[in-house]
């Protein structure tokens, strides 16, 4: 049977869903739709929570609560799951793989946790799973790794790829405001969640840096134990630090090879120079750098959230897999590499920035900087400020051994001299 | 028949070429190369002008000097055209394109003189003509277009699209040095051509401006006349203003809508706030900036000039190119869009700066504000410099219309106490 038409059924209508219902049914925009998909994409299924809701935009007859009904159906071709979540959502997109459907989804927690998974079902029933939205939004980074740089040799890929964490940095580096204050006004803005955890704690970030190691790297997408830590200890005193000597503070996540088979996946704040193309990155931005072997540094930006880039993100994929669909083809995808071994955070090496609460004493810098010694922990600057009986020690090292330095700051919390250790954050982008 | 390998020509072996030529026989590189084609990709000529000269890299069996057969012979599947030039470079896509082969190409001035013409052709063979490389080079903005975005309103394409331009006007803002010097010393950096015309008058940048505006609305690639201006009358005093008050001077091409159906298509200087992204592109880099309805702004920038980087977009097109040849099908191309209209420049809106030298006589800024107000063009900064009989006016007009500010430069030769028009640059991006 010729297909005439691609039928598309689409699970979830809040911000990213009730975006992309306006634009499937823009008309003015249909002649570009079946341009690009070789046939129209007609909205035959809405599925939301309670069809009683109002749901504006929506057409009433399109609504229905069944959404596994819809990822099931046999007048859905192509099923888009923008419900979020995990549990659910993997039900949902595996019945539809399984019924021979495509999926494109922006859900980056399912895809990070059951990628690997639903992917071999994909491939086995010669139907796509894509997931373009699911990392920077707008940004059509996944497609650029998995089709323009699929042959180019991946070292490195760098990325800012939460908005609240950025927007609370930036708001600190401009402002000069502390955390919590910063915090406060991006929950008042919508910005922040009212429990921010999954933001500013990495997690979300975690879960895109699993995905773009995945495209980058062929690394697996299940559930992948990633060096993680957030922004919540930052201190406006580290952003005037950094910004005193031409650093920015961001949430950086990174995938990077290590040696010929080693990867090494993590989520932390680091000061980059001010002269590096992320530092200028500001706001609810997101943006990713890409170093590739051949190509040489790449970055794109744009908006990592919202309901509009987002859905426009969702858009591409529907219009990519809607081709497919006519064509009875699905598109590439990298196979997962097995000879590939996650390197511990401790093997790896950086610079870092440190600050030590310390008693105004004499001795005190010999006891410290001896610890440093001690664990071939070179110091490249050094300052020391405070008032009275209490000093601030702020130290930045050169390059040095993870596994060093975490030996360096356990040593340092038993010198008799040293009250706190402040804050200790990675220096990156120098090379 | 099944096609068990993809059969590779390629003519020309420069710069990029010969770089080309190590990606496809880097024999690490085979898996990654044949998961992305479906199949191993085999390079079997290379034409060169002369087999005699050394090609280091090149096996010498594969040598050709000639061009056209490699073009048309049986046993090429897919024909990568990096001679350049127009006219020889015509004959060979031609040839191919009609011999049944996909092309693959980094040629912007043949794309953009025959792009609309070879499109044709390699449609009705249902054959690819794919030239990711003609801009940006290593930056995967054409792909971005025809892709993730091809669903997508654009507004507006804004390039900083040249290298060489780009190289010299940042030596300028942080050298502070004259344009005929920086020149120079790209000259002799190997940035600049002995004849730099085709980048510094903007050529170069108008014929990537075609393409951009190609595949954002499917303007037609024959050779359109793009209003274009270089940036050889730059002046170390124009850079200082411009930094002073926090702009930046960027040689841009601009693609955009007007309304529903116009185009706008121009290269020419412009003041850039420093915030804008653009304004941090330094050096050599390359970037494009996008403005869709639904994505937002985007942004890609990195390497725009290069063996490696250019070679890696062409490999990209070839991988692309050779999975299709698997399939037996091709990539989409856009329709050209025959109801747009070029908007001519004089139906533009802009801020413009001017800088005039005057006579410092009593009187002489009424007469030229007079000027300004007589059509219309209101003026929003007017600095006075100078020493005895000379000064320097230096003005920033608000938002005005090309065709008053064209009369208003007119008028103002003719005005008694104005001695030379100096400087008149565009300021964009403060929307």
């Amino acid at each position: 049977m010729e297909r005439v038409v691609v039928r598309v059924g689409v699970i979830g209508a809040g911000n990213v869903g009730s975006a992309l219902v306006a634009m499937l049914l823009d008309e003015s925009r249909f002649p570009a739709l079946i341009e690009a998909v070789g046939a129209p994409l007609r909205l035959v299924a809405v599925a939301v929570r309670d069809t009683n809701k109002p749901h504006p935009g929506v057409p009433s007859e399109l609504l229905t609560s069944d959404a596994l009904s819809v990822a099931t159906r046999d007048d859905v071709d192509l099923l888009v799951e923008l419900a979020g979540g995990v549990d659910d959502a993997y039900r949902y997109v595996r019945a539809a793989l399984e019924s021979g459907k495509s999926v494109v989804t922006a859900n980056k927690a399912l895809i990070a946790a059951k990628g690997t998974e639903l992917e071999a079902i994909a491939r086995a029933k010669n139907v796509d799973l894509i997931f373009e939205a699911a990392v920077g939004g707008g940004i059509p980074i996944l497609r650029a790794l998995r089709t323009s740089l699929v042959g180019e040799k991946i070292q490195r890929v760098m990325g800012i790829v939460n908005g609240t964490t950025n927007f609370i940095l930036s708001a600190m580096t401009s402002d000069g405001a502390q955390y919590g204050d910063v915090l406060a006004e991006a929950q008042r803005l919508g910005y922040a969640e009212a429990d921010p955890t999954a933001d500013v704690e990495g997690f979300d970030a975690a879960a895109k840096v699993t995905i773009l190691s995945s495209l980058s790297f062929g690394t697996s997408l299940e559930g992948a134990a990633i060096a993680r830590e957030g922004i919540s200890k930052i201190t406006a005193d580290d952003v005037a630090f950094a910004k005193r000597h031409h650093f920015v503070i961001k949430l950086v996540g990174v995938a990077e090879r290590v040696g010929e088979y080693g990867i090494s996946m993590r989520v932390h704040p680091a000061m980059l120079p001010e002269s590096h193309p992320l530092a200028s990155i500001n706001g609810a931005f997101n943006a990713v750098f890409v170093e590739g072997a051949k190509a040489g540094p790449l970055m794109m930006m744009g908006q990592g959230a919202g309901g509009d880039p987002t859905a426009s993100a969702v858009l591409g994929d529907i219009l990519e897999s809607g081709r497919n669909c006519m064509l009875g083809r699905r598109s590439a995808t990298p196979d997962v590499e097995t000879n590939l071994t996650m390197v511990p955070q401790s093997e790896l090496q950086s610079s870092f920035y440190l600050t030590l609460d310390v008693l105004d004493r004499p001795g005190v810098l010999a006891a410290v900087t001896k610890v440093f010694g001690d664990h071939g922990v070179s110091i490249r600057l050094l300052e020391q400020s405070g008032i009275g009986d209490e000093a601030r020690l702020t130290l930045v090292t050169h390059l040095a051994m993870e596994s060093d330095m975490a030996a360096t700051l356990e040593d340092l919390q038993q010198v008799e001299t040293v009250d706190a250790i402040g804050s200790c954050i990675r220096i990156l982008g120098e090379d």
